[in-house]
């Protein structure tokens, strides 16, 4: 098999690797040889020092006189990613991407410009990293009609959260941690405001509930705002606090977000530590599922992308086409739930609810069978009546 | 695609109503109408009530003067299914099982002949229930090198040791708890002895580590020995017991066993409760990968059918003969851990080890740093020294 590697940064060396390193393996048991034919980089001088060195090229009229059975794209971000990936389904070309944001944003269309070039692209890579996920929901639980996922799938925010859970750090000081382990970015905006979560659950509710959404209209909160003592009063309530997006079938609709919630310390949830991902899937036959593991590193992502490489070695299968549904977003969790309120700027006096006060001006209180449009409703009357501020959290499980 | 149906108990009829329910939409999809074309039970006029008795026959050669497209097997049992499925196999007709005991027995066999005769056998349902654990390991994971596979692979035992640990029954309360809520049979000895457990880790042995391995050759210990007592100190050690089956690459050979350990109650092993069975992979690429879902049950099980019925559907791809390696069985667990040790019928001013008495005669010792060999001397040394019994529980995690 002929490969086009686009990208050669973290994932994409990593893929590289990994087919190097299987390539007589795959042979003995495939009957097929892999060989990567052009490397895809901004500045191939770059890689002088490497064997390979004269795959590498920025030029893409340098891939266009070549053919290729695949391409495999892991530069990011949309363009060029886009215009390359294009190019090559449009030739019929299967191509395997890494590429979250791509497939966040033109997913749709590149779905359908594979099926009417008679092939596919493939991304198991972009959500979870070497979690295999969405194979899983696209054939293993194809016979099943799933009703809720739930996941969390940003590693970098589940590090702070874990580091603030566990020893109690304030934001900032987790957030710093974080950095110097190389967990999160410098600029860490993407993923602590869940911008990065919220594309994947994108994708979740397009592959899993085969319900059509836009990444952008899917609400979303991120972990900026998460006060070191509500994370204490968490604790004594034997609660962590993990960034989650959910996306749910309701009767007329369909629920989505991406938000901190809370969970018991003793739920599978609570369970997932730090750089780990977790993808959680209800569905009506078979129950509750939970697939963990890193959701991110370079030979976790690159072992996912081997795996679509291996179903086109396996045969040359179309993905079907099936026709996404059109539902609404609801954007208030619809359930009765349990919720942690915090009330701030108020003397313990003035509140007739059952709460607890951990200052002389800040006080929690739980709010038990409740959906959120009616708690919000309580709250802005409580607020208004008792000239205070509020925040909530859902207890999800 | 017509479909040639054997057993119509809990898993057959399962998946009868998952096909039935499927079918609009897979033919949507998949452009292929499923039809099952006749059910094999011992007493077809025991269904006269059904719409579809027609189907039914107790008479194999009922099914030799028809055509199928795939056979699905949920008898249970080595004879008549291996009959049955060889059956098809010779004929070139793909077939798809949830047999553990069949894959377990006669799996290299069935593979072989299906390999000969061009066609395929699948058996996502005989391990796990509803996780897809099979499909993961040999296509998502085809381009890692698997180093290690530990479960909690039998919900009886499970839901049973989850009331020993969390309520502090004894065994025999507990079990007697899981058979009124059909959790486990009447005569529990397949389950408890761990039997059910050691088939599933020979297959994952085979699939996921591709080392070949007779099930009867795995040591293997059940949970009917456990003292209510024991638990009451491993709470205090926070500490729960889980009949696990691990499965491990080392140097020489592989390490392969079904006992109960003890994992860390903040640990993921521990978060599985009742019912439910975890897998957890280790991967050399892909770091650790664990599955969560419900390991039995009617629809999870069918669930699991219907995904590789949709595989068929995808495509014709013919499973590959991945040669098994053959290595020595290591019995003993290699690496040095950490373990408790339970020493009973000896005075505790006899012990110079450092201890916890819980009666005059029963003393908890924790040892640590020690591979199970040298644990096994040293406890023979201290038993025949003190003129006492011993027992002992491997710390997994």
């Amino acid at each position: 098999m002929k490969i086009a590697l686009l990208g050669h940064g973290t994932v994409g060396s990593g893929v590289y690797e990994l087919i190097m390193k299987n390539r007589p393996r795959f042979k003995e048991i495939y009957g097929k040889e892999l060989n990567v034919e052009r490397i895809m980089v901004n500045h191939p001088e770059n890689y002088k020092h490497l064997p390979y060195y004269e795959l590498f090229s920025n030029n893409f009229e340098d891939f266009k006189e070549l053919s290729f059975d695949v391409a495999i794209e892991s530069i990011g971000g949309i363009e060029p990613a886009f215009q390359y990936v294009s190019y090559f389904l449009s030739k019929g070309i299967p191509v395997i991407t890494s590429n979250k944001d791509l497939i966040a944003e033109k997913g749709n269309l590149l779905t359908a410009l594979a099926l009417k070039n008679n092939t596919s692209i493939r991304y198991e890579a972009s959500v979870g990293g070497g979690i295999p996920i969405l194979k899983t929901l696209e054939e293993n639980l194809a016979g099943d009609q799933i009703l809720e996922i739930a996941g969390i799938v940003n590693g970098t925010t589940n590090y702070i959260l874990t580091k603030m859970n566990n020893e109690s750090l304030s934001y900032n000081t987790a957030l710093l941690m974080a950095q110097n382990l190389g967990f999160a970015e410098t600029d860490p905006t993407s993923d602590v405001e869940g911008l990065d979560s919220v594309r994947k659950i994108a994708i979740l509710t397009k592959l899993g509930l085969n319900i059509d959404v836009d990444w952008k209209s899917i609400p979303v909160e991120g972990i900026t705002q998460i006060d070191a003592e509500d994370i204490v009063f968490f604790n004594q309530e034997l609660l962590n606090i993990k960034l989650i997006g959910i996306t749910k079938v309701i009767r007329d609709g369909f629920y989505c977000s991406v938000r901190p919630v809370l969970v018991s310390k003793s739920s599978k949830f609570a369970s997932i530590d730090n750089e780990f991902n977790a993808v959680r899937v209800h569905g009506e036959a078979v129950g509750e599922l939970m697939f963990i593991g890193k959701g991110a590193g370079q030979m976790a992502t690159a072992t996912s992308v081997l795996g679509d490489l291996v179903d086109l070695m396996l045969n040359t299968k179309i993905r079907v086409s099936k026709k996404l549904e059109n539902r609404s977003l609801v954007k208030l969790f619809p359930d009765k739930s349990n919720w942690i309120v915090k009330l701030a700027g108020v003397s313990s006096n003035d509140i007739n609810e059952e709460h607890v006060s951990v200052s002389e001006e800040t006080h929690f209180m739980k709010l038990t069978d409740i959906n959120e449009e009616n708690l919000i409703d309580k709250l802005n009357k409580l607020s208004s009546q008792l000239n205070c501020d509020y925040k909530y959290y859902l207890i999800y499980e």
